[in-house]
Formats: C-alpha cells, structure tokens, sequence
C-alpha cells in the first residue's frame, strides 16, 4: 500500500510505534539533547549553518562544508518589494498582528512556484549525476535531458531568471565557493558538473544563454552535501526568512496602518464583472 | 495623532513617499543590493548571523559581534516534539500542504505568549540599565523593579523555566561567551550586568534561584549588540525556525497521513457540553 | 494569579481537568453531537448563522434571530482587490500553494487592526449601554464617552470610513433590518440605540457626520445577540472568509504565476537605503 | 505554452490587462457591488450560502438550491479536538496571537489530505456521470471505475471513515435532503446517482459497505450545482471555519497558554535519535 494512503493511526495501531516519535531531540528537565549533541556543546561551538545540516539533514558538516551551507543560505536572503512573500509579509505587518505571524503569513508563500525550485533542480540534479556514469557521457546526458524537458514545453528549474536577464549576480560567487570547496576536498563536485553540464546544453539549445540561477547554484549545494530534494523548501524557509523578517519589521516600525498592494486612483486594478443591475 | 492611528493611504497623500519604501534592498536586473552590500560580497564573505544583523538591524558586526548572535540563534533552535509550535508543524505536514505552509504553522504560534518572553525581557533589561547609573546603584534598582513586578503579580520575562527548574540548559553556556565577549571588548557588558542584577534580586525575593531562561540570555545578547526589543520576535522565528523546518520534514518523510495530537482511546479528551438531547 | 499567567500545564496538575476540554462537540464512532445537537438534526434544520450562533456563541437563536447574524456575515464578505487581505490571497495562490493555505494567508490578516475594529466597536457599545440606565440619559452618556475618546486623540471604532466618506452603503440596511427585527420582538435593540446615540453624539462634536460603518452595525447585531467581543474577530474570519475563497480561486483559476503587489516600471518602490559601496 | 508556466508579468506584457483584474466586486465610495449585486440587495435579501454561491462560483442559486449549499457547509462544521485543524488552532489560542490568526492555522491544515478528498471525490463524480451515458450503463461504469482504483491499490475519495465504521451519520441526512431537491426540480441528481451507483460497486467489491462520508455526499451537492472541484477546498474552510472558530475562541477564553499536544509524564513522546554523546 501507497504510504501516503496510510493514516497516521493505522501505523500507530500496527503497534511498536509511539504517537510522537522523533530522531531530533530529547527534551528532559535540564537536558535537551539533538541529535545526540547537548545543546551546551551547540551553543559553544556549532556554526548556525552546522546546526541546521544537524538539525535538517542529520549531517555532521565539516567547517568547510558549513561554510558552503552558509553561503546558500546568505544567498536567497532577500529580492525585494515586489516578492509575493515580502509584499504579504509587509502588508500583514500592518494588519496589526505579532511579527511572528507576518513573518509566517511571508513563509507560507514560499509554496511549489515561488520557492520550488530548489527542491525541483535538486531531484534534476541527482537526475542527471545518475544518469552520467562518468565524465565523457556527461554532456550528452545533459543534452538528452534538456532536450526531453523543452520537447515536452517544461522548464528547466534552477535556469534562468525574469529579471536577472543576462545573469543571477549571485551564480558567480557561489560557483566560486563551490569551485574552492572541491579543490579543498569538501564536496565532490559531481553536482556542479552536471549543473553545468545542463547549464551549456540548454544554452546550445537555445541557442542563448539561460544561465543558472539562485536556485540553481543552491540546489547544487544541498545535493553535494547529501540533503534531500524535500529538504530544500525549508532551507529557503530559513534563507528568505531573513529577508522577510526583517521587512515585516521595517513596516512595522514605520507605524503604518492597512497597507494593500497599491494606492488608489490609478488604473492598476479592474473590475471584468457584470454591471450593476438596476435596483428593485 | 497617534502613529498607530494613520493608515497607510494617510501618509501617502501626505506626499513625498513611495507607495513601497525600503532602506533594505535594492534589486534591479543584474543587481541585488542589501543596506548598500551587493548581494556578491555578502555571499563571499558574510556569515548567517552577519546577514541577519544587517538585514534586521542594519548593524555592522564584528566577527566576535557575529559570533554572539550565532550562539543566540543556534541556543533556540529547539525544544522537543511537545512545543505547540512544533507540534502543529509536525501536524500540518500530514495534512497534505507545502512544507513551506507546514513552516509556516509553526512560526505562527510563536506569539507573545509562546516567543515573546526575549521582546519583553530586552523592555526590562533596557529599562534597568537604563535606571542603574552607575555600578554601585545596580543591585538597588534591580531589587526595586523585581519587588515592583513581583508586587502585582507580573512574572520577569527572561527568568524561570517550568520545565528546567534547576537551571536552563543555556543559560551557563551563553553567558559563557558573552563573558569573553565584554573581555574581548566585542561588546560593554552593561546588559548582562543587568540580567545578572536582577537574577540576583529575584532570588533574593523569592527564596530560591530563579535563574535566566533561553530568552533572558539572548535578551542579553540582542540588547548588547543594540537592537530593537520589537526584533527580538523576529529573531526567534529564524532560531526556533531551524528547529520548525526539521521537525515537518521528518514528519513529512515519515509518510504519515492526518495526525492529531493524540491517539484514540485516552482519557486526554473530555466533552463538557450538554448531553445529547432526544431526538425528534 | 492573572489568568494570563497561568500555563496549561499548571492548571492541568492542579487535578480535575482533562488536557483537552470542550463543550463544544463531542465525536464518537457513528455520532457527531454539537453542544447537545445531533449534528443530523441540524443539517435537517439548521441554518449556517443559527450553526454559527450555537458553536461560538453557544447560542440557541431564533430563526429572525439567525437571519439578522447572517445579514451581518453577509455585509462583510467582500470590500475587493484593494485590501491587504484579500490581495494576500489572491498573490498566495499564484506561489503554488493549495486553495486552503491561500485563505489562511489572508484570514492571517484580518488581525487588530484589519479586522479588530468589530471587537471594539462591541466593547464600547456594552460600555456605553452599561453606563446609560434610561433613554433619557443614553444622550449625555455618549456625549460624554465620545468627548473621552476625542479628547485623548483617539478613534471610535465602528464609525467612519476612509473610502465611503458620505455613507459607507452597509449602514442603511443593516440598519433597517435591526429595525425590524427590534419591531418583531427577537431583540431588545438597546444596543442599536447605544450606537445611533453615539453616531449623534461623534456627529455633533466633529462638526460633520461620521456615520456607524459596517463594523459598527455589525457589532450592533452581536451585541444584540449577546456574544462576547471576543468573538467579533472569528466572526469577520467567517464573513470575509467568503471574499477571501472566491478571489483566491479567481486567481488560482488566471493560471498566473507568482503575482506581486504590482508590475515593474513605476515609481511605487522607492529604495531609501544607503548607495551601493564600492565594490573591493 | 502550459498556463502554469507563464509568470503574472508575461501576461500583463502582452497587453490588455489591468494588474489586477477580478469579476468578482466593484468597490468605489459609497458602492460596494459583487458581480453586478448591490451589497445593499444582498444584506437584505441574500443568504450566507447564496451569496457563497455567488461570489465563490458565479451562481444565481435558488432558494432550494442555496438550502442544499447550506446543509453541505453545516455537515462539516465540526469533527472534535482531535483533528489536527482544530487541535492547531486550539494550541495556536494559547501563544499569544490574535484569534483571527489562531483560525488561519487551523485553515492552512485543510489541505490535500486533510480537507482534500471533497475536490478529489468531485473529480470522480464528474468522471463518473461523463462516463455513463444512460441509467442503464451506470452501474457498469461505476464497476469499471472502482476497480480500477482498487487495482492500483487507491482509495476512493468520499467514500469510508476511520471512526465511523457502519455509518458516516452526515450521509443519511444528507442524502435525504438531496432527493427532496430532485423531487422538487432544484437539482437534476446525475451525481447522487453516480455517488450512490459508486458506493453500491464499492460494496460488492468489497464484500462489505464503505458508505459515501461527508466529503462524498458535500460534493455531490456541489457537482449537482455546478461548482468546479477546485472550490472544494474553499468551501471546507468555510465549513470547518465554523469549528475552527468556536474551537480557538473557547480554548482562548479558558486563559491557558501554551499549550502543546499532550501533557508530560507518559509514553507518547519517543526520542528515537542517537544517545548523548559524552561531554567533551
């Protein structure tokens, strides 16, 4: 049977299971333990992107690999205004509710079509590194994929951007880090290969360019240190929160009270319903 | 008049602003510009908590400065399965959303009453320090402000935990590197001077050690790096966040469907209404 | 002990409570019983209002009773694109998140001060009707409730509207139906009389009308009702609850993807932060 | 192009759209007018669940036919603390947010496995009734359908209850107030006959009856009304909003805070990670 067909009471009365059961952490008096780790030994020397390889992945990173975690994280922190999230998460900042609740009124936007496409370059990645079983099949996986995504109109996830045209100003330096932790060991660097791959193949069949994006080079990232595809919606979660905790604030602090999406008196919004009818 | 009573649209006729004002990001094609930062230096070279500093607080840390606030978010990362805002994310990820939305559960409920213990200990450490002028008037201003909450009643924000009564897992070692913090001059001490004061006096007061909880450490070290009590909620979400993004995904992985906060079959519910009256 | 201070788990261990206490509905195999109803008996007789009126108000209404509280859900269900609610909404459902999760972004808005005003408005129309003991003094009583207010700077929740400064169109029928039904018997109508007093009253101190608004003449129906002003907010969840499920569904249905508050090319986002530094 | 592809600034640019465009209300001082309706007409005149017709699907409804709308969104008002919706928004009560906020987490918990099975069960019946051209092919399309459900091990969505083994008591009810809309011509019943035809090969399938539940006989009244399956999810908010409501606000009345899934001191919560690892 389907696993998601199986309710969480028919698992719990198949027995040996309790109804809470968690892998994370151990909360008893004057002790809580994740993951096997006391949060003493945390707070004294884990980095915040070490914790949440811990935490997310049950990854121990190394120093150089949370580096990496950090530099993904730091790089979806913010796209300004005009983001569905950041808008929302403003707007509710005005609406007279706690900072917590826009902040959350921000995440819950970070849905399949805005902040999915890490999770979707991430199942296309580990995709392709299957695929190729080594380097001189590489590009024409690479090709073959590309060409089966455009044949059937999807997208690539993790290419190209709207308003970033000619490039992502953030796919230079995180292919930079990425370049450097490979050299220095931390990752293996298969991952880049087949974003890179895809990225040459799909600018050949366009015959422009459609370069990485922030999605891109994350998703490379997650996959060179073993975290899941599902994994990828929290990260950005935890990355685009920044962006989203600090505008709330900001409106917030600025004391506004009720803001919608745009002023009246312009012709931004249109009514396409019926007319009123005459009254009775 | 009162900001909280001008709406937004007020202040727009009044003229001279944007609809959408920022000092937090400037993003154009080819550029993302965070606080006057390109989004390139940041990626190269900030930390997570250096981010969060900027973008939050518009602050400039220090390495050291960093560091502390690090710590302050890795020491809430979690609390264990029975936190209501745990709990609910763990539940929203079997009802079939995003984990985003799942995220998004959680961070909902960290309101004032759930997370807003560190807001509401920054008011009092800022308002004890601010009261103390020097050294030597510090323990009689602390022992005032406790006998005045204790005397109606208030509980201190930052003091006590019902859980950890002998001592909060945290609290030695946050207090720790904010020690070597003031030694290594990152940060005055003024406020963890503060918290120390009153911790004394609270325990004076009551008979018996009161000590500081997760909240009042990290009060300590949000007011030291001098930011807005109004943050302090904010900054909860992205701690207490990493902690919320685990705990769905391993509910989401576990492939449960629709759980509630308990099995059947206790005595952990009981209806108080009317009985059933007869049927027609 | 302020109730307030009082956690869960203190009130659970003082004995004689189960963790999860309701008197609302009591479900067990083959039976669903709702306060004492079976719930087969009322979807036989039941109207949704008069459902309304027995969960959260834990009231047995009349059937003029149950008219005038769905005329008053009725009267909030829309107010358009314009409002920070529903334009949350309607950009969630462009993030690829499900319908559900999109009304829950803009239910998340209607917070204190999007949808707090009802609540107030209840609160001083009790107030107001507590302190006039007869018609003849309900005149002066509002004079000087509402001198109160306006001397302090403050706003009369419930009267005025910053789009429909001559009448806010909610007014006039509501009114009539409160009317009507005070006519037939199924409500006393002190409440109603409390509100016009004060509308008479805030009219002459201002030089000008500044009329009861749909939040106003909605609380005057709950008052009426004798539900507490707590409840006003869940009210307002259920009636523009509606507007909020058709414009989400509107949009889903558009195809659109990822809508932001508006198109890019206008001077509605102004960037008011410090200038890109040089880069290094 | 798949629609799903195309960003809500691809549309606008190719022209002839305002940014945002809705059918559903016209709001301008002194007007509020929802799809061609005076909100003055339908305050006097309107019922909830005609006007969620109206603006939710675009439909004049009758009087019978808003009846039977009504009934639908009564059937679900409520299912007990134990569902996860309702126990989120209970816990939500006790953190400190606002109520409207506690009620959008439990809404954003009505999602595809929660709340979902209305909008997959509405896809069935429309697949059902196109499939069966007269009353005679009925019962052979329902046969081929289940089966081949069964066959690929899937449940029917509508169809059984893991509480209410023998009977869903919202079914006969239900199912009685259909049949009088058919006898009174308000309805043509196609779908109630391929939900009953469905539930008889279900039986024989089976070998034992797995009766239509709530969310099997609310769809066929909205399939009988013309609702698209997609606004299946969007009336259940409406629906359960009700409970959801009355839920927070009576567990916000009773004064708690924090209140997680389930009180310490037993064997519901299970640390299954890795033991403490020895102290440095």
């Amino acid at each position: 049977m389907d696993r998601r067909q199986r309710s969480a009471l028919s698992r719990f009365r198949e027995g040996g299971h309790a109804w809470w059961e968690t892998a994370i952490s151990d909360v008893r008096p004057g002790h809580i333990v994740i993951r096997g780790e006391p949060i003493e030994r945390l707070i004294e020397s884990a980095s915040y992107a070490g914790v949440v390889g811990l935490l997310v992945g049950n990854l121990r990173l190394s120093g150089g690999q949370s580096r990496l975690l950090e530099a993904a994280l730091v790089a979806g922190v913010d796209h300004g205004v005009r983001a569905p999230s950041i808008a929302a998460a403003r707007m509710a900042a005005t609406c007279g509710i706690p900072l917590n609740c826009a902040v959350a009124t921000g995440i819950n936007l970070l849905g399949d079509d805005h902040g999915g496409a890490g999770e979707q370059c991430m199942e296309l990645l580990y995709e392709t590194a299957a695929a190729a079983h080594d380097a001189t099949s590489l590009s024409s996986v690479a090709e073959k994929i590309v060409a089966g995504r455009l044949g059937s109109d999807e997208k690539l996830p993790g290419f190209g951007h709207q308003l970033h045209k000619d490039h992502d100003p953030r796919r230079r330096p995180m292919l930079s880090l990425i370049d450097q932790a490979v050299a220095a060991g931390e990752i293996q660097g298969s991952f880049a290969g087949a974003a890179l791959a895809l990225e040459a193949a799909l600018a050949r069949a366009k015959g422009r360019p459609l370069g990485l994006n922030v999605d891109g080079v994350t998703a490379i990232v997650y996959c060179e240190l073993g975290l899941p595809p599902a994994a990828a919606k929290g990260l950005f979660c935890l990355s685009r929160g920044v962006g989203i905790v600090a505008h709330a604030l900001e409106e917030m602090q600025s004391g506004d009270r009720i803001k919608g999406p745009l002023p009246p008196g312009d012709d931004m919004v249109k009514y396409t319903g019926p007319a009123e009818t005459s009254s009775r």
